[in-house]
């Protein structure tokens, strides 16, 4: 008898998504779901595979969890919009704990209730690896969405907050598993940047209400990939100021720890979901002072310039980076 | 090296998806697509797991990925709604070569364009094991969607064609792949059934516009099981006739050449994709003058009555059948 049932299982996600909601006509207990929206529906999709995309030696179940969820909404954040409704498709090897099954549904509801967004449907199959595959959809709110193709020459540059904190975490959680390094609290925001990353819901939407964005896109393979995806729909290069890179305090103790170059952790190590985006030309002050009490971590990093490619500007040389990021 | 790279593998999906048609905002190239439509969306989510959900040995990749798409679209059949758009998660090991990937890629690409479905965007990532994850989003079509609950004492049970010969198909070529049988092409119609299931689209939106069809779902399971759930969401029970269960010419001889019962195949085996409808109480002449032309495959196996769960009439006796399909 193996430790738990899909039938077990798809009961207590039943059991756990009761209740009705707008723009949600059928969910679970037919073929499809059935959801109604007066706008749009943004979509994204994405996988999440064991000792590919997480390593259950060190993530906790709730934590990989909510984190399987929060990788899918911050595509919501990248286009400003509303998450609505998840979809799973859950792979799970025969071998799992309930417990570590229920610890994980957990964590999925605990962030989906977070963001007032509601389970509706997917499936489940036994499998030899583990692997999470999540569908959400959201809508976009007030103007709109923003899209990735809306740079401009003299457009600025921005992030929304520290960038290689994952990597850097992602990195020493590694090393503890190994017994290489033992845990240390003036690392937890590293640690936690990997296991349990924010996506940007509220703060997209307020750059949508700003009328002042021009592209963005959330961080997920690393400044040098995702500002040149902007770069490339967009028709235009990126030069980004190596000294603006803002991050932790701890993450050059923690590159110098690891022996690495925390130039990499910053542009190419990826899964910080933070946001990258861009300001309209001449809009940088009236952009600051309406973010200055809502996200004062938003930090300008560079400028838009004509041409193609992704730029890194040094105290006396630029090199391109584009593309360097970490293919998941 | 490894024979394809993830860069490769998108931009010749992005290739095949240029173009624009109605419902669609924004497609592939930012965090997420954008789509819209007047009345709601149907949705579905389904994993295909290697040698879970099929076996490589012998299934062609051109009609694999063709089936990785047929058997989300047979949720949209069951629904009677038209299918619109997809989303693919693709979990693919690093070993598979290019030819089998753009082979599956055409079939996947043939299926869409039979109907009319358009790639949205989706993920790839590289994984242990293969595995595809699709989302589909049709539109109810006509008077709504048809759902499972809707049957009600009196309303008689059919289904769209013959059950039981996706099940005999797998074994037979199971067994051809152990060489203990070798290819027979009487029995193309039954590898076929496997291989290629047709999701029963046209008919399902043709179900709809009977007005006829109490409630409705496809057979992925087997008759046993996805009977009972219309039964389990209507509150009523089931009683089918044995006598009356439509299969293949060649079913039995297959039976006997596998050793196995077709009573379980028929009722069992499940993945046939058929659909399985209830007709309204004292409506079955007006139903069958209504599919005489347009599908004279539908067949009444059964009636619905009080109580609960799905009864198999023999002869003689009557046993219970609830939930004996298989799980996938």
């Amino acid at each position: 008898m193996p430790p738990w049932s899909e039938r077990k299982l798809i009961e207590r996600i039943r059991q756990a998504c009761k209740g009705s909601v707008s723009g949600l006509v059928t969910s679970m207990g037919d073929d499809c779901c059935e959801v109604r929206s007066d706008a749009s529906f943004l979509i994204s999709t994405d996988t999440l595979v064991d000792s590919i995309h997480f390593d259950c030696n060190f993530h906790p179940p709730h934590l990989l969890g909510r984190k399987s969820i929060a990788v899918n909404l911050s595509d919501i954040a990248a286009m400003g919009g509303r998450p609505r409704f998840v979809l799973l498709s859950l792979s799970l090897p025969e071998e799992l704990s309930w417990e570590w099954i229920t610890a994980w549904l957990d964590g999925v509801f605990e962030i989906l209730r977070e963001h007032s967004c509601f389970l509706i449907g997917g499936d489940t199959v036994k499998s030899h690896e583990l692997a999470f595959a999540v569908t959400v959809l959201g809508e976009p709110v007030g103007g709109g969405a923003i899209y990735r193709n809306g740079a401009e020459m003299g457009d600025t540059v921005w992030v929304s907050g520290p960038l290689g904190s994952a990597g850097a975490g992602l990195e020493l959680l590694r090393h503890q598993s190994d017994q290489k390094l033992s845990a240390d609290s003036r690392f937890d925001a590293l640690y936690a940047a990997h296991l349990n990353p924010i996506p940007m819901i509220a703060l997209g939407q307020e750059l949508v209400r700003s009328e002042l964005v021009t592209s963005m896109q959330d961080i997920s393979d690393g400044l040098a990939t995702d500002l040149a995806h902007i770069c490339k729909s967009s028709g235009v290069a990126a030069r980004v100021f190596a000294e603006q890179l803002p991050c932790h305090p701890e993450l050059q103790v923690a590159a110098d720890l690891l022996n690495v170059e925390a130039e990499d952790l910053l542009l190419r190590a990826g899964e910080d979901y933070q946001l990258v985006f861009t300001v309209r030309k001449g809009q940088e002050v009236a952009f600051i002072q309406l973010m200055q009490e809502s996200a004062p971590g938003v930090c300008r990093v560079g400028e838009i310039v004509s041409g193609e490619g992704v730029f890194l500007q040094k105290k006396f040389h630029s090199e391109e980076i584009s593309f360097q990021g970490f293919e998941h």
